[in-house]
């Protein structure tokens, strides 16, 4: 039995699902209007804009359900496909993960805890604006850091918003000890599946190492298994933890697979990306149990001397095909080790071969 | 840094190739004259005959190297292809591997025990033609089990020559406890990995299961590691050995990836394909640590249940995109478990999924 998934998005994420799908028997078909994406060499490629109404139309002729490897997807679009195909995840769960208001909230109600924040302006009489440390952000469109302006007093709100130049949110910035993120899958028939919580390191805003520890991973997986079955999530989904000694918080949520996800490939027992096509093709989920030890340090600005890297024992590379420009995820490379001694021991020999 | 490589076969071999290459940066072009290849959608393909002179040029202009995904390429064509661009394996290799006469004789020079053998008629003085149970084998050609014919005395082996209608050799048919296979890796420089001995079962001439127990280790890594280096030998090689009770004898040699390997995708720290292609490219070889216990089962003549099969825990799925024919390999399985008993408890649940 083959199938046909179409992925709004043709980028690294858009390739790895596409990737794991080709020895399951399934077609990837990609939307996206950027010339040589990084899907092109593995999927079919509509190149269009995420919302052109021809490429839409092809999607739901050619596909058996169709997803997102973005969040910036406008949600028309995916409202208007799922009349004619299965949208997973559903228009509705994106919307949410698409405003940070609206996520933060969503986290709210369901009694996840998250950093005190509110709308600026406020909206309602129990919006509270947090003063002294914060963080301004925009409600839409952010990521990798952009679309922020931290602050340390209420007077500078109306600043940053400026600068910002679109509706915000306020954040109140808490000390943390260390950042986590916890993945799930949860199926067409509302089973969920959670790989171990992964610790974070992120540098500029943008991801550096994710490594599975499995901290905190019964509170971690009570609040992701919250908003998948709030949602009627149908996919992969990733939550971003903060860790505050006290307890973890809620910081934001993907709809989609994860770069906090990519060791999964060699290091759990099914990849985030065969789990994603697994869940929204109805198929069922698979083990998530990890495998030795392993951690994946992102390739971010400059090609890496492959030679180097492979030498590394337990290097597994994965490179996107994407020319280098500063902050541009370039690639991965997750290492695998019997034990976290031996992991450690190759992290510092592949941070040498990387050159830093 | 990017490379490209030409592969002769656009089979699942070379579709898993092509599959390796890609988070490695390496593109694969493939030439075969078939029709709808299993790697024509993770490769280039050249549409022509293996030998045709406007697609070899093409590959010699286009490729870093090239390497074979089987062993039957007229070896002219290799011979030519190397006057403009690496070939690895090389053209002498491959001759030694597509002539059984050859291949035996090359083992025993080396002090590689197999079955008595002797081409048929004598060719030399020292040729002693087996008589009782023996197998009359084309000395080209053959696999999986086709052009050969069983025999119980020398008489009967006019009748077998003649219906194979072929230059044969005659093999005495030893009794065997089990079939190993010992596949490796000799890089450039000479560097050799030998991934763990494997234990294969046969059915009708054909593969069905292969797993790595590392019975009779040291004996098969002098066996495959003699013949690599004494044939200077890139990239991956398989040897075929008989377990008699008493010690191991060389039954055949395959000069690519082979099929007992596929457990390495998931099974191995390096599989056999990433590991192919860092030999032919000059790249450092990976390691070849098996990971926890690992056993494949191949997918023979009838399209399985994706769902069924992906409800065994520890599955991996393997699809290659091949019409269902009676005997034909269509895919492969390949289970992963923590230990042993696990391992037994996936097989049985896996042979039920597939209806066994």
């Amino acid at each position: 039995m083959s199938a046909t998934v179409g992925i709004i998005g043709g980028g690294q994420l858009g390739r790895m699902l596409a990737l794991a799908g080709i020895p399951l028997g399934v077609r990837c078909v990609v939307v996206e209007p950027a010339s040589d994406p990084p899907a092109g060499r593995v999927a079919d490629v509509i190149a269009a804009p995420y919302d052109d109404p021809g490429a839409l139309a092809e999607l739901a002729r050619r596909c058996d359900v169709v997803t997102v490897e973005l969040e910036g997807v406008p949600v028309d679009a995916l409202a208007w496909l799922s009349e004619w195909v299965p949208v997973r995840p559903s228009a509705e769960a994106v919307a949410v993960a698409q405003d940070r208001l609206a996520e933060k909230r969503r986290f709210a109600a369901l009694g996840i805890p998250t950093a005190p924040f509110a709308p600026w302006p406020a909206e309602t009489g129990s919006d509270v604006v947090p003063d002294g440390d914060a963080i301004v952000k925009t409600r839409r469109g952010g990521f990798d850091g952009r679309g922020q302006r931290r602050i340390t007093c209420a007077n500078e709100i109306s600043l940053a918003a400026t600068q910002l130049g679109a509706p915000v949110i306020v954040e109140a910035r808490l000390s943390f000890e260390r950042e986590l993120a916890v993945l799930a899958a949860r199926g067409v028939d509302g089973d969920v599946a959670v790989w171990p919580v992964v610790d974070t390191v992120h540098a500029e805003g943008i991801l550096r190492v994710a490594r599975p520890l499995g901290r905190h991973q019964a509170e971690a997986t009570a609040i992701v298994r919250a908003l998948a079955d709030h949602l009627e999530y149908v996919g992969v989904l990733a939550v971003e933890l903060f860790d505050t000694g006290t307890g973890l918080i809620a910081n934001e949520w993907a709809p989609r697979v994860h770069n906090s996800g990519h060791w999964t490939i060699e290091g759990s027992v099914t990849s985030q990306f065969e789990q994603h096509l697994r869940a929204i093709l109805g198929w069922p989920l698979g083990d998530v149990s990890a495998r030795g030890s392993s951690a994946t340090v992102n390739i971010i600005g400059a090609a890496p001397g492959t030679e180097a890297v492979l030498a590394v024992p337990g290097a597994h590379l994965h490179l996107y095909d994407k020319a280098p420009r500063t902050g541009r995820k370039l690639g991965h490379v997750t290492l695998t080790a019997a034990d976290d001694a031996e992991l450690e021991r190759r992290l510092q020999a592949l941070e040498r071969a990387l050159g830093r």
